[in-house]
């Protein structure tokens, strides 16, 4: 049971966003689900993530992978706030719609060290991803329990 | 001679970008240099862009890292505002100190349909790089000249 | 109908192997499936793979996922053998047991000039993967049809 | 004056490499030069390495990164043949010449749990890469000394 459960709550979650995180307020990313090893985050459509064609940014984008892959960690590892980004690759697929991008994060490996995972995002409404990324973070010794 | 001149301005790609990418106003880049394939941008240190242990997020970096790139890639080819990143692949080195981040980007190839470069980034006053990235980027078909 | 065959046959792709790529010879490939940009290739364990520590190197992985994104390539788009690879990025995710490693590919986007896929690998017998590949293949410009 | 010297001799490298790396014979690496944290390594132009086009294969190219990168890594931390690659990202950026192809890799990172490190490739008499890499190398706990 508890294996199916994530190891930060929703509401954990956002409260470390709030309180140590001020980058973020500029996305207002909304975490829609974490579970273990797994995440759901929401960019909503802003005129301020807008680059030159009228799309999202590839930053507003790589900022939501890697978002949703922090969140996807802390569904596994629990409340370590210091959990890093070691490296980050991402492919821009296609043009998304002028819509709220949706973020799926899952682990594909969770070591004692470090943690990989994939991210697909799509626009909402599109079946299709408009972009793939993969990521390693890097996960700071953890006190024995 | 005229090889050895970027084939845009600072104060045109300055324009592009107060005109076409509002994205652009939360990072406030200041671009100090462009090159035939070459850039330097600068991120002012700012509040907005902690992230938890008091330094500069990974996304600012990686939004610097490919802003830099794109200055590179319009100063081979000229005011070419669709060319696009197809992919980025970053890794971040060290924890940056609290001071403005530097970029510098150069192009490895040039090539009609793609450009590829690379990326370092370091703290101001800090030899050593924080992040280093690679870039793609897709180059619309030209009209002839 | 036509959509959901293989512009190659799995003859039409070995005859293409045998003939023009002789580096091929070394590591024994198996295509075993190519579908309309997918692809499942074996890598027949062999101890002319071995790395330190006893298991199947790096460089044999690399090799599988990059030619196995071929295939899948070719099954998308026909007989096109100057489709090149333009970048390649892995994750080595877990030691494989000592077993023959399978590799799934499929295209994640065709565009006219490029395409990029994900490659799973996983030693035979086991339902986690040791490594994550994508990669972006350049498609010369066809002829008209 | 210990600090400019590499931490694995040439004769010691190619020992490990001759005694436990099945894998390398078919390469026929030729490692030039090994330093703290760089190396430079040669594959000699071999029929067998051929892909479609006459030139060097990819695998061939990622092979030879990847080593190059080790040799650079234990020239920096010592005979730990255990070192393995966690992640590679390549790009190819030019058809290389039909000669020798050589690689220079020097770490950017050198982390107690991480090494990160950069490959440039390119064929001899050529002063222009074919090929970039990046790539990362996981350490295991060494012995306390």
């Amino acid at each position: 049971m508890a294996e199916s459960q994530a190891r930060i709550s929703l509401e954990e979650f956002e409260r470390l966003c709030a309180e140590s995180a001020p980058f973020l307020r500029h996305y207002d990313f909304r975490t829609e689900d974490i579970g273990v090893g797994s995440a759901r985050v929401r960019l909503p459509y802003d005129e301020r993530h807008i680059r030159p064609g009228g799309t999202v940014s590839g930053p507003a984008m790589m900022a939501l992978a890697d978002f949703c892959m922090w969140a996807a960690v802390l569904g596994a590892i629990g409340n370590v706030p210091l959990a890093v980004t070691t490296s980050l690759n991402i492919n821009f697929l296609r043009k998304p719609d002028n819509t709220d991008i949706l973020c799926h994060a899952r682990l594909l490996k969770q070591g004692r060290r470090l943690a990989v995972g994939d991210m697909w995002l799509h626009a909402e409404n599109d079946g299709e991803p408009c972009a793939h990324a993969t990521a390693t973070y890097s996960i700071p010794p953890l006190p024995e329990n």
